[in-house]
């Protein structure tokens, strides 16, 4: 693992799985979006990781019209890196899951490392939803997997990585994940250092134990030596805690109402910079310093925020 | 982990990933797996892991017509137990996958733990190809993930397990899918001993480094304590050191030309009893017995070689 | 390991191997001591591990009077649970080591649990030594192994154990240490919940790597399943982020300044409360609740604060 | 770990433990000395390592003159590299210790890399001794530790190392004793490769678990990179398994009833070679080459077999 001597704190501002009726706070508007990820960034966020959402019923949206409506105006008052997704979300078709970064060409793009199950379908009877989009979103990741297969990874790489000079959060749910980033480093198709973003707590993935998180940083250190930045966050209850074993090891930390809903047992975060807030009070606790968003940029190897397309 | 004693060998005799142009002594044709599997089973084996092939070409083949083919005659000459897998092969329905096991309802079935890539086609280009389907079902593995989604997962466990006494052979290619058994244990949907298969090596899932057979095992340890058994696989070279492995810590092993077509360096392997020899020699150096196909239902819980539809 | 809900956190106040020269906040006199101690039991300690010093030039004392000196004073002013080390010091007799625990008759006592280098000679250059002994203390570490033999073990776990009902913290260095510990277990001579106090960092023992906590604590899982309670500390300077880590996995922390005499980056710790301080505001960032003496002793199982001989 | 492609055969013909009331197969004269290690060599053992013991009783010895009683003849003999123990025995002086490797020069000499319970006086009661010093080498091993202090270990790297230019191999009984190895390094007084010998299942040291082989190998790799080639043993019953398990990552075994007087369960081993042959069984069955004494040489770095004093 290389040693930053600074934590990135990166803010998953929205995703696309949780949905409105399960928190009033997931900013789903643009202005919404915009608004929270500006105030996470004045918390301490370096970089944002962001989809858009339909801003008639918050459900997930490949448009880049939507993007195009926040992301200016994150980037006039913000200094940080925008990282776009390609993760898309369930029902979305290869080209829609390309379609806001290609035109946005952002300086980091999240890349899922493996196709998956996926399943929160135990969340279907758990809420009260205001709209019939979110239940089917619950009750079908019983059914459909999480589709990341090595040919779109490669074209993510190809177009994004070599097209647009853009960077890579390589989104690793499980072990095996890291050998097929390693399969693409060992074909010089991405160039380290990688940003390795560990995720634990996805049914279908590695569990939410802290036993695991150091399965996955020993791996990486046999796999990629010093070449890579570990990142990591744990969906749900145990969020704060893998952030804190992952500073703990010189590692960088990602919050964001994506991952986590909740600030504390039972209780609701009110917005993404309360977790943001919540992960420096721990970071400064240990006394590990933050990085600036040019800082990070620097760590990361992204292009500049002035070579984007927005 | 449940310390047997013995080492269970499973002899999975053709799969569904190997095709006839990558080796001649793949047994195709329902006299060649019939043949091919006795063989096995008096050279060591206890457990038939079973695919049906179209013997015309060689292609894998839905059609229990063809498993009856072949299941009786093994049935006839030898006491193994008989696992006929869900896992299937590209192409295939979920009620193909279905079909063959249902109709022969074996003691035990083979069951994958989770969606996956599963990449083989940096082959496309290894070899001459007698038939398209076979280069085709090279490239298709880099564009298609294997779909083991949670609802199959379930119907497998309620109709097969509970509908029909089957007992599974879980296979995990991957860490996180340890957690998918414990969340179907926890649900009491499968019932100990659970008979763990890690397999490593394919692109997609675990590398076959000897370090992730202790990932598996510890983590194996600490979500099952003693109610689980190992066995353990890796693809191609590696097979035989993985097995070796296995065995060492008190485990099973499964041999056979599914998994890889080699008996050493650059040299095909001419049947598959000639891997379940290997094997043998490997536990006799240390100085690990072999349970025969009586100790394996006992140890496995199946329930019974007369209680089977063919 | 024993999840108890919150942690105990442990204040070794003085210890027998830093000095004078080294830190002018270290306590040595029993005035010291005791001033200091109360004081990290109000900033939240719930047990004090204790040494007695000479009060003349600070050396380590075996002499019970002088424990006496401070003891009574320190029941007085708080109900903290009294750990009186068995580890003595360099030079120590058996029975020297044996002294202050027998006449003070304590509620617990730390047990080395093996022999071993424990070399801290690079230090000898380091320092302005007021005293001769202190120099003599350092260079002696590289001649003179700590002597913690099996029939000291067993002598200790007789008489202060069997005899007083004392109970363990027991000192692990180095994995092999635990497996001692098993042995005594195995043979019915103490009995569970074992506190286990891992410690990193001494030349000679495990190093201060956060893997080589884990490596503690899985093996400590296998030997001791739910029966221990984890703690742990480091010397020097990583010692606040392996209290995190131990803290993070659901265990206990130990702090003072026998283990490091330092509050940040060459900062001297003006006194134990400081750091008792600095780890309760890592634990307040991290949401976990610290446990009142009572309730460690529900948790250790000790006799009793009212049953000691002070 | 480095990868040597080939495993050497390290064979410890009598050590200083076992005692002729054990076994009579335990060679203790000069010439069954002699006569064993020669066999060894033939069954294929690239590398001796030897203790000395009084021909009168089979007590160990430091006396060099006994050393050269059957040094010469091995020498002419064979072509193995020979190795001298620094490690003595209960009751040497330093200077004991180095008496036989300071008269031998030889091209290796074993170093144990630190003190240590080193308990067996579970036996006492399990033999009918002929010698009284015998069961008083049991009994003492629980009030005796082993003592192997930094001072020693510093002398021995400069007196045997830089003075005689022999190598080492690094007896480490518990993983700290990979952190002493370090030590030395980094000080730049030993240089790679470094043959890490692991030893597991003293008590008082690693248990004979297989996990504790990877908890080695892991961290092993982390301190030293590709600088150092892994051996092991386990002293008893598991070590067969554990030479298997070293073999199976690429290292190298060491074998001989100075570690293990049996050859299968409750059967006495008849000599020194048939261990040898046992693992041979193990490693053909694996497929894994043999180092011959000149491969050896060259994978160690010694100095030659015409360079010693003998
Ligand atoms: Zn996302
Ligand atoms: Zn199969
Ligand atoms: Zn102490
Ligand atoms: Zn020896």
């Amino acid at each position: 693992m290389k040693h930053t001597g600074k934590a990135i704190i990166t803010c998953a501002v929205t995703g696309s799985i949780h949905t409105p009726s399960m928190s009033p706070y997931l900013p789903v508007t643009p202005d919404e979006i915009a608004e929270q990820a500006i105030e996470a960034v004045e918390a301490g966020a370096a970089v944002l990781h962001l989809h858009a959402r339909d801003p008639i019923d918050g459900r997930p949206s490949p448009d880049p019209a939507l993007y195009m409506q926040f992301l200016p105006r994150i980037k006039q008052q913000t200094d940080a890196i925008i990282n776009i997704t390609t993760g898309g979300a369930p029902g979305f078709s290869e080209d829609d899951r390309m379609a806001g970064p290609l035109a946005a060409s952002p300086e980091m793009t999240s890349l899922n490392m493996g196709s998956m199950n996926f399943g929160f379908w135990p969340l279907a009877d758990k809420f009260d939803w205001k709209h019939e989009w979110e239940r089917e979103l619950m009750l079908g990741s019983k059914r459909f997997p999480a589709n990341h297969n090595f040919a779109l990874i490669e074209r993510i790489m190809t177009e994004l990585g070599e097209g647009h000079g853009t960077r890579f959060e390589y989104e690793c749910y499980d072990i095996g994940h890291l050998y097929s980033v390693k399969h693409f480093a060992d074909l010089g198709l991405i160039k380290p250092p990688f940003l390795i973003q560990g995720i634990f707590g996805i049914l279908g993935g590695l569990g939410a134990e802290l036993e695991n998180f150091f399965l996955m940083k020993q791996t990486a250190d046999r796999l990629f030596g010093d070449d890579y930045i570990m990142s990591c966050f744990a969906v749900g209850r145990p969020q704060m805690k893998f952030l804190a074993q992952c500073a703990l090891v010189g590692g960088s930390v990602r919050v964001g109402l994506e991952d986590s809903l909740y600030i504390g047992k039972g209780e609701l975060a009110v917005s993404n910079a309360q977790q943001v807030r919540k992960v420096r009070q721990i970071l400064d606790a240990l006394d590990i310093p933050i990085a600036t968003p040019e800082e990070a940029r620097e760590i990361l190897g992204t292009k500049g925020g002035d070579r984007v397309a927005f």
